[in-house]
């Protein structure tokens, strides 16, 4: 394993602890909402976007509980994404990480209702932030890349980009789509990360381009995964985007044209750590090359 | 037509012209989902909630464009809620004021899209609000009265009460469903508005209890009207929610019964503004009386 998924995996159960503080309890009125909430959130998953942001705010000298809000802002607006991804009316997928999705278990109507709940949760969170003068401007970043021109865009061209033949555009759309549904969301954590460590506006701009870069190498290294993982790395069928006929970074490019890709990326995001303190970014340049090194 | 009805019509396209400026342009991509916000917004209303925004800042004195941001805020959370009540697997509802409803036009994925866009769009607007301390209030507002123990509460509590008969206790469990479903946002916009006008503490708290008051006295008043109105008034077909067996407060109470508690919460309304500037809060007293007098 390397030494990163060390670093997260001693980093979850932290995360753990705070989502489980900042969502009403089971015992709350609907109990029923508030279950498919924390079943949804307490699924699995390596809370990558959460430890970004608690990382990024330390390369400010910022304790991680100075983090907390944003933290488990993005995780819950991650989580919401998934829920309604997972819907009949949208991929329709049964399973997520080896258990049955929240509208299996809760139901189509409870599941929708859940999502919009942790989507709200997760926004307002950030009004509880520990750096009350920074709240405005890590809302309309969270906001911009979870909308209609981020998260909810990308996921509306992956749609619209269905059954399309894979040409020479091909490529620009896909990364216009991995932008939208996976890059933007991984640049608000590591931006949301500086905002609230104190960083300076030029600072933020540097997250910001890292974090874009390590969510374009994190979306493409999925793909490779897709193609070469086995079920029990993954934790689902390995092959279904290409049985699918999705547009997918392996279609688009080759299995070793994607792996290449990702790498860039991956040195692009280390890139743009340039100008912030030597020696206090070693962990994000960690995080960029487990993005594409790891295996689920 | 009651004195007020006017100044509703009068402050409506002031709303709506902000509303257009704040969203995205349908020529931004992608475009059918900018389209399918926009058709849901523009689908006509009241806007009832953002000039109660800017009626409560101006207690304060606040001019109108200090409200802007939390005005279309409560708009755009307001229309969201709707969309997704309109899907298959809520109220399955073909027609919304006389159009067809947003998945009969552009299909289900894109109107659960459109509506988790809107739902961001309205949190995040918060962000921009001109009076930038109150942002971190405003925003726990509107969390708490959009989420799970506020509106979407409401409506897991109104689905899971469907069926059930109407004995002693549905009266104390239709309160419990209103205020969430109903109150909550119109408790909440009153609140914001206090806040971007730059109330104190007390101040706040006299308007949201007007506003949670006015709020239960517009829902009563809908169920009265769904027994009394006629379909070219309300703009749907009267009658549906007898029909479906819902748990009213005509069902409660019976039509005068309801009558009689929809005025009582207008008083509660109007009592609440006592501790206010005498004079200031003229516009708020109307609207309370509105909200049950309205025929439509």
């Amino acid at each position: 394993m390397s030494a990163f998924a060390e670093v997260l995996r001693a980093w979850k159960p932290r995360l753990e602890t705070w989502l489980d503080e900042v969502l009403p309890k089971e015992s709350t009125e609907p109990t029923r909402l508030h279950e498919a909430m924390r079943y949804s959130v307490f699924g699995g998953g390596k809370r990558l976007r959460g430890v970004l942001v608690v990382l990024a705010a330390q390369v400010f000298d910022a304790a991680p509980e100075v983090a907390r809000e944003p933290a488990c802002a993005v995780e819950l607006v991650h989580t919401y994404s998934l829920m309604h991804d997972d819907l009949p009316c949208m991929d329709d997928d049964d399973l997520r990480r080896g258990r049955p999705t929240a509208h299996k278990v809760y139901g189509e109507a409870l599941a929708l209702l859940a999502g919009d709940a942790l989507l709200t949760r997760g926004l307002a969170l950030l009004g509880e932030a520990r750096r009350a003068e920074a709240i405005g401007a890590m809302l309309r970043e969270l906001g911009l890349a979870a909308g209609s021109v981020g998260m909810v865009g990308g996921q509306v061209l992956d749609l619209e980009s269905e059954g399309r033949p894979i040409d020479r555009d091909a490529h620009a759309l896909l990364r216009r789509i991995h932008l939208g549904k996976t890059a933007a969301m991984i640049r608000a954590s590591a931006a949301l990360g500086a905002l609230v460590g104190g960083a300076d506006a030029n600072s933020v701009a540097a997250l910001r381009t890292f974090g874009e870069h390590v969510g374009l190498a994190f979306q493409i290294a999925d793909d490779v995964l897709d193609e070469t993982g086995t079920a029990a790395e993954l934790g689902k069928t390995p092959g279904k985007d290409r049985d699918q006929g999705k547009l997918t970074y392996v279609a688009a490019l080759g299995l070793e044209g994607a792996r290449l890709a990702a790498r860039e990326e991956a040195e692009r995001a280390i890139a743009a750590l340039k100008p912030l303190r030597a020696g206090s970014t070693d962990l994000l340049a960690q995080l960029a090359r487990f993005a594409v090194e790891r295996t689920s």
